[in-house]
């Protein structure tokens, strides 16, 4: 498959890159990225020298790339890759967009938290989660891939929202993540001293992962659900961990929540149980497209917490849309991502 | 005030060492240690020397370390304290415990979350928070030192259990520590490789200052009180971040929360109130005694969103004890503990 | 080909026992442990679970192992590796050892080093150090993998070794390695409160990688080279810096020192020369197979600079290992190797 | 002695502030920053919130802050500081400069290494290391105090150079930084992902402070000094380590040179001899102006490694900056620097 990159420069758009390039199945055609066109990738990245140097181009042949690609990967903060769907509706090319344009049902909702007008309102889409929502993306023309809290925080909550065995209302979650989810442009707080042996929350209220998660809980459990979220810089570079609190309804047991798990998640690769009673480390995920779960039964509160890992840029990002695309296109689901974690 | 320090070669006592050693009302007569007796502190702890080139005594000579002292600091594993509060219990001597043996007003409460019997039940004591048991600590024969997780958790929640401003069963404290407050003895899960560059929770449920959190805020609030606690790992060596949620009850309001804030601390001169809607870094705090506060109000789910920072040695150990002792002999609370936090 | 580990449960094990486990080439067929025998891979080693869930067996079946296994590789502590090559001696299988013990051709260096008898003085056997020594390991029976610090070190002095362009009794190297390099073993100097934040050295004189470096400088040059190294403890999990100072002899230019480097390394897939005048940072490497390389000249003291970095567990260690294997079977040198190092 | 201090947003700057906060003999008159005239400095630093809450001025008042203070400590960029030297020069006001304006003899070499024409040739200056030049700096109007790595540097090698005991152009000086020796400005080299465990060199040649370093050595020695220095950055926020290496003259023994480290500095407060054979951590500086030195001899190559520990922040900067004021004022050299560094 001929595949393209459009923003190919930021954190997840280069290892999205390193990705592609061990693919069996995917050739990369043409990378491009809007401040460095003309700039081979291998220059501002000199880790992957050696691995990819192709020359970085405009977005003025964005038609051309569309007609010379079987897909096309956008790695472009929101607001943009919807114009890219757009440009591209009347081509054959598929579009996995690694941001938020293409992720929500309802683009009102869209519109509310991102504050801006969608442009491409009945684009035929899928939310890219995997495993939950396989069959759809199999055939979706454009498939707008989960972002990295919501991963994590979905797939900890989905066996529990899905068999109904949570309160709706009484979700919170605590997700702590890596720097490099703020990406790669320089700023006061993602400034090496400011950060480096300190820990802090930021978006307490409103960020815009809680109206994602919302949606699939929602779907999962056909009940109306309004979550807490609240996310957190750790100081390291990559991971995620998600706490994810909830009252369970009345009658449910520790067994229930157990069976609940493996019953969801039993045939799927990527997703690791590590039980009740257990602990996940982001370090165990590191690199890979794994995400590992574990959960705890407080007998004294009737509360579940489920802990959950992913490397944000991997099954939060670039390695969730290989994944996504292996499905869309009937290749092996772990193509190009069978790779043990990078640990220590 | 002649002082002397048991247990002063873990990662507190020589942090309360340090402290002792500007402090101009304290003169160190003894310090001790089980495993290092004979030597010098400075050979455990190079970046001491010339600071307090102290011998190490072994316990032998406690009852003459009581006679020689008018304040002793234990800074024990649980379950020593006890033993060396009824072997000194006839002297003039006061004790403050910088662990858990004389934490709680129940012992039973003790007994069962440390599973230890409790062998001085009868100690005229007083917890260890300087800003909400103040009376209590100027008089106390024996002061508790507060916990780590304990005092981040209880100076977050405080105002608002006092002013019963939240459902006193819908707190759930998701806190975040160094690696500093798992102690100086190396084993695998502190092991540098291992912990670097990871995130992770421990001690999901049944975490031991669950009770203490437990005990501080139904006393405050006169409603019994049972929360979910859950500590973290951060890869760093010092700080707290306590995130501390819970349901407001009807009719609570943001302005009545700020209010309960700005009216239990505007005189304490470590805590920090940063308000609403604001952030706090562990940072900002380190190495310092001071507690920082923020807090978030989240309409949609009717939560308030508690955000607070301690440095785990200072406020919450080593610092928090030298405030207790300025109260306890009558000294400016603030003497030995006036310095700037070290940033970055 | 089957191949088999020897003492899998250190970081170089497992760090080979995951790229073995990608290598089309190799099927995994026995892994042992001393103390661990009975128990899974993937329970000490969770993030490898789904990767290799292989259960580690014990010595007593070496014979066995030998038996089933083309290659056997040692990950063990030095001193080992050698009975492991007695007790196979007889036997087809070949051996490549990631410890010391066969990495002098005189044995009487390993003896005063690390001051040991050596039990298999006349092993069939080849340094391996991929770059340098290619033909030899070709058909070596034992592969005497070479260390972390003195790849880094080896590559980036061996064209000026070779074409004589430096002084041989003005070396010095000064290298800095990640934690990871010291071993799974906790103890106090790896402790994660001791290590975070801070650098030192350590070995300062008497290094065991200095008589390493200087049999491979002697070989390339002809000239008895005798160097000053020391080693460093970077607070980083992963990587190795090193510094190589030289006086260059006189009438050597700039433009002889890198045409040096260019001629010896134009077709080496896993040195990146990174020139005259650059830079190399250990996380352009980490988690792969490349050694990069820059130099400078100082004309003032007529001194050339040259920097390299590898990934200790990789080139350093696993990944070297994997390429010798490579060499030694004739197949392609990058299999299993050809990945983008892990950035950011 | 009232004190003020033009520029104080940096982290040199912020240093000083909180350190003179808690001197006894100094009162914070005025603080300036360019960028941030009328700001609180607790508004850009929360850490010293309760500290040091003063407003920040412009420059527009310089004269009237020069009649106002007995002291002005200078945090500015090369090249500003001697404008203001020349604006204050006929008020009795003195300076101390944390920059490298006031540092050289013969104004020549700033030129050639600066790159920028001098225009206060014939200040009334000493240069500030006050462990070498204290009789200078007693009566000096203008202080240049010394550089972060020459502080470390010329520590670690004047009782050598003194007594004429290392080969004068035999030097190397392989130093490593802490981050915040890069200042508060973020750029793309010190963003938080990038710099995050890795480990980097750069300026490897000609970098500014080895005029500096050379220049001291050269004074002291009275043999003509030309050196070997590079800079390296260590993923963490505070520390240099210098490992200064050089050729022993004929006839030097180990004990000549311990009597020469140990003469030099028995009665120096702030340098802790480690000694032969020892090494140095720059965590057991931290925070803290002591250096730390050790040193070993390598029979082999005739060479002496010195290994020396300084905060960059502290002994590199505002420390010594406090410890010169002392000297000048005739207060304790110790005043307002006798705390204990942070540890872990």
């Amino acid at each position: 498959m001929k595949v393209s990159v459009i923003g190919a420069t930021g954190y997840a758009g280069i290892e999205l890159l390193g990705l592609l390039c061990r693919h069996k199945e995917a050739q990369v055609k043409h990378i491009t990225s809007e401040s460095h066109s003309g700039d081979k990738i291998s220059d501002l990245y000199p880790h992957i020298r050696g691995i990819c140097d192709l020359t970085l181009e405009d977005m003025q042949k964005l038609r051309q790339i569309g007609e010379d690609s079987d897909f096309i990967f956008i790695a472009l903060p929101h607001g943009h890759a919807m114009k890219v769907g757009v440009a591209l509706n009347d081509l054959p090319v598929r579009i996995i967009d690694l941001g938020a344009d293409y992720r929500f049902n309802d683009t009102a909702v869209y519109e509310e938290w991102y504050k801006l007008p969608h442009v491409h309102k009945n684009a035929a889409r899928s939310y890219g989660l995997a495993e939950i929502y396989r069959e759809d993306i199999k055939k979706a023309k454009i498939i707008g891939n989960a972002g990295c809290f919501t991963t994590a925080a979905i797939l900890a909550l989905a066996p529990l929202a899905k068999h109904r065995l949570i309160e709706s209302d009484s979700i919170i979650v605590d997700a702590k993540s890596g720097v490099s989810g703020a990406g790669r442009s320089p700023k006061l707080s993602n400034h090496f001293p400011e950060l480096y042996d300190s820990f802090t929350a930021y978006g307490a209220v409103g960020h815009r992962h809680t109206p994602e998660i919302e949606q699939a809980l929602t779907d999962l459990s056909g009940e109306e659900t309004i979550i807490t979220f609240t996310p957190h810089l750790v100081p390291m570079s990559r991971g995620i961990h998600a706490d994810c609190y909830a009252k369970l309804k009345e009658g449910v047991t520790a067994e229930t929540v157990t069976a609940a798990f493996n019953k969801m998640y039993c045939n799927e690769h990527f997703i690791r149980l590590i039980g009740a009673g257990g602990y996940v480390a982001t370090k165990n995920v590191r690199g890979s497209n794994f995400c590992d779960i574990a959960w705890h039964i407080d007998k004294r509160t009737r509360r579940v917490t489920v802990l959950s890992v992913i490397d944000n840029l991997v099954k939060g990002a670039a390695g969730q849309a290989i994944q996504n695309f292996n499905i869309a296109c009937g290749f092996d689901e772990t193509e190009g991502l069978d790779f043990a974690p990078m640990y220590p």
